[in-house]
């Protein structure tokens, strides 16, 4: 609409409101003063839209919008996802080579499904607003959807070996440069079916190593425990049975907790003995390789004991297993890993690297172990703050509760276990009849792709990666030539060649070198009116390098080849630049 | 934890249950009671997690978990998810083609930021539910996440060619058949920035007809009309200022109802002037290509408007600079697209395929053309079905308002258009000062993945297509060889071939075979002790054939060929079926 519709509507505008006053003043019917008043609406609506200005009926003059990402969320930009997209593919590649295939569940799942599947930190769910319908929420992870899908599709899927690649979200507090997020992706591995003893158990753990390595987060290991040997370990010291689970979660503290605190919590807030906290202590001080299963097996009262036996005699096989994989160097069997979901039957299990330890606990070990949470689930989470630390943020940031980053570490990068029961749970749940149902074994892992994209991340930029893949960027020298550089535009993407080229009808070659340039583009193609009429172009190669850990451009006097223009796709892709441009030089 | 834990905790119990009868009886101290309550919670819940049972706790005996995904969403399982990988690899190609970077954003946004920018529509926004802290809601579409991201951005980003995959949400009735869901995947592209007129618009149209014909949807057509076109005939016409955005969406619906019908509307519901309405139709009525325009430029009256003048002559450059790009002959100008979304500006465009169409409209005309409803933006949107037939199947189906599927097509599978003012409402309305905002030129398409995997799948399955990659399965012939298996699995591996084994001890041949048949794996990799000693391996290649439309297993007596362990994965790779496969034979 012109000009003249806006000071049409600016009239209009002022007509109606004289007319409300007077209808006002009348005291006319207030259905028709209302009516009025919408039509003013409309009209305003229409003439800030015309003029690009904020809706001054939506947004009162003065009340300023908050241009921002909810907490705990982020935007990632170009540079970001073209490192991200990297990672992704990585791991979808890992997967799909071990034999993997993908399911994908809503973001959102009925209240009742992610119902008493996480213990404490059900208060960290995100819920959908009531607007009449199901009760819904976020999903917290992709455990639960995978196996009230496993559940729905009853015999079916029993033997599958399934991934999912996705976000998930917590109600945490964020400490966004590690990568601790409100809304994060996860990627999830898991096999489900009955099989051999530890066998999809090894396989998992490969698959786990061979991500990582892939990755390239650095050195890391992967800290490994058995629940059945945990439990029976409690079982003979003599912890009552009630007090297993809250006593295990108290012992997956000692990464971040010293023993004595450790002991301290057990005593006093959960009423234990300190005669039994003590023989708990002198079991779960224990990390080590394959001998430290030797000593376990040759400890008479723990070996008496049928669930710890159960456990010992199952990492005896894994432990074969995983040599056979070429990956025992990766694992350290930690018995003070214990992890705080409730429906872990199995092994359970955290990857960890150097570069994620917290600076304050590097001294502590090899690898300053710092692991998730208790009761964080088939997750990669953080260690938990205290919560004073916290809490002394948020009275210094108001609404933003910030962590100090300083002391956190970006955490276990990729962690999980065997659940053997979950399935059979929902199975039991939907027939409704009391009764147990037939289980169905699981066995997972979740790779968090925040943690390691914050790993990464910093050693792109250093490496100078890109942030796009275009090849190829098309000049005129002459007079615009815009018909023929997009005609060429379009033969070289035709052909696979990612191209671009500037929107203008007459640009000047350097600022077509200058946006070529910002995107790192390796050849210039530069059309002029005569070489066309020979059917020629030329090609001028663009260089770069690092000076000082910094990507700079090489400066060159070459003045470029001339190639056919009917031969330019092949010569381009002949061409050792563009091999190893595709092939991720610079990725 | 052993059997006799669950007597154990069967047995306590029973003693706090009786406990606390007794206190009841003494009428104790209710906090005592509720202490004891709480404790035979924590042992059932114990209980009920060992017996893989639904915890009888949270959910009382007789009341069923209904184990479903919510209304409008769906879960993909394997054989769907491996053909929307190939869509969306598909999709990422071109954008990257075509210099697009890639943008995320969060799942959810802060509700001011998606207020006013639906109309109507606004009802279908699922709302967070408010738990203390910022007021949410998850996104509706990618197109107002990206003008918040480069408004916060500022002027960096003015320029920029930015690509968004993810999913988006609105509460509409889901036809779930034909792609119409609650919860849906876009793949967006859109141009930022101050440019030529017209070439960034040209750009996207090819960007469109490239990712339709990459993804072999069949025949289809963009249709397009201009903005500044469609307001130019409404005000020679004679239509109010202000009824000119009502009238606009009226005429949006001349793809599902009679002229007659849609002309009632204007009258009856928006106070048209039959006479006016009367010049509307004569107008609106046309289709075409450049001819069209032509007819347009000869139409004084129109030429004498401003803004229809403007349109006319963008519509006329453009179509310039689609013959350079080769895809005029897709276009279909037609003056009764409107599109409900208020922000767009100048060019509008939907691309329908002959297989979306909904089969009560086939006969109308060449595409019966079965576009988008109202307001919904720039999206995909399937044809609204009248509020009657929503009606009815509700009552019939109860809590499911599903809809007549068969009277509803897929729909456009991408629509989009030219939205200038957007970025700059955000920027005025976060500097609140009521003043007018340097506003950022934007073009954007989105394109509707659910739709285009509803046309693409049926095809998918007619072809055979498979739902894994895996190349290679190794098997035993001889005393399980579990070890030997593993080393080989693990080395395939590492090369990168695509490998998987059944995981058992001693498993049988032809349990083996079965397993690598069901996910149709083109290797069979026999180990035999024997001929492991001498350093071979037995490989069976596995062939596949569509008999009358359906994959079959081609029987073979052939007894494979013996192979160089150490050589195997050189073997493997240069043989034909290897390379066939890889580069996607069945996908």
């Amino acid at each position: 609409m012109a000009t003249e519709t806006q000071e049409t509507l600016q009239a209009e505008i002022a007509a109606q409101n004289n007319l409300i006053n007077d209808l006002r003043k009348q005291q006319a019917d207030s259905a028709l003063i209302e009516e009025h008043r919408k039509k003013v609406g409309e009209l305003k609506r229409a003439l800030a839209m015309l003029q690009g200005g904020g809706s001054k009926d939506a947004k009162k003059k003065g009340e300023r919008l908050l241009l921002k990402t909810p907490k705990g969320t982020r935007d990632y930009g170009p540079g970001e996802m073209f490192c991200r997209e990297h990672i992704e593919r990585v791991v979808k590649e890992c997967f799909t080579t071990f034999g993997g295939a993908c399911l994908d569940t809503p973001v959102f799942e009925r209240k009742d499904i992610l119902a008493g599947k996480y213990g404490e930190d059900a208060k960290l769910i995100f819920d959908l607003k009531d607007q009449g319908g199901e009760e819904l929420a976020l999903r917290y992870d992709h455990t639960v959807p995978l196996s009230r899908y496993l559940a729905m599709n009853g015999a079916i899927n029993t033997q599958a070996k399934l991934w999912q690649v996705g976000k998930v979200y917590r109600r945490d507090n964020p400490v966004m440069s590690k990568g601790r997020m409100r809304e994060f992706s996860q990627a999830d591995f898991d096999i489900s079916g009955v099989w051999d003893p530890m066998i999809p158990d090894a396989e998992l753990i490969s698959l786990l190593c061979t991500v990582l390595n892939r990755l390239d987060v650095g050195e890391f290991i992967v800290k490994m425990n058995h629940r059945k040997i945990l439990d029976g370990i409690f079982e003979v010291c003599g912890v009552p049975p009630e007090k297993i689970r809250t006593i295990s979660s108290a012992v997956d503290k000692l990464d971040k907790m010293s023993w004595a605190d450790v002991k301290k919590e057990m005593m006093e807030e959960k009423g234990l003995d300190p005669a039994v906290a003590d023989r708990i202590g002198e079991y779960v001080k224990h990390k080590g390789g394959p001998e430290l299963l030797e000593q376990l097996k040759a400890d008479a009262s723990l070996m008496g004991n049928a669930s710890a036996k159960h456990g010992i005699e199952e990492m005896d096989i894994l432990f074969t297993f995983l040599k056979s994989y070429k990956v025992i160097d990766k694992i350290s069997f930690d018995m003070s890993l214990a992890r705080g979901l409730d429906y872990y039957t199995g092994i359970i299990y955290e990857a960890i690297v150097e570069a994620s330890a917290p600076p304050g606990f590097k001294s502590a070990n090899a690898f300053a172990s710092s692991s998730s949470t208790p009761s964080t689930g088939n997750s990669a989470a953080a260690p938990a703050p205290s919560k004073k630390k916290a809490k002394k943020a948020a009275e210094k940031d108001g609404d933003e509760e910030e962590i100090d980053e300083s002391q956190v570490g970006v955490g276990s990068i990729a962690a999980g276990g065997r659940y053997d029961n979950l399935v059979g749970m929902f199975t039991a749940a939907a027939a409704g009849d009391g009764k147990k149902a037939p289980g169905l074994p699981c066995i997972g892992v979740s790779i968090g792709l925040d943690r390691i994209f914050a790993i990464v991340w910093p050693k792109w930029v250093a490496k100078g990666m890109r942030s796009k893949e275009t090849m190829a960027y098309v000049m005129a020298a002459g007079d615009g030539l815009l018909q023929e550089r997009v005609e060429l535009v379009a033969e070289l993407r035709e052909s696979g060649i990612k191209t671009d080229f500037l929107f203008k009808n007459k640009p000047k070659l350097p600022a077509q070198f200058a946006a070529g340039e910002r995107d790192e583009v390796p050849f210039a193609i530069i059309l002029g009116g005569d070489e066309l009429k020979q059917g020629l172009v030329t090609v001028k190669e663009q260089k770069w390098e690092l000076v000082d850990g910094k990507k700079q451009k090489v400066e060159s006097a070459d003045k470029g080849v001339k190639v056919k223009r009917d031969g330019l796709v092949q010569w381009l892709k002949s061409t050792q630049t563009f091999q190893e441009w595709s092939s991720g030089k610079w990725i």
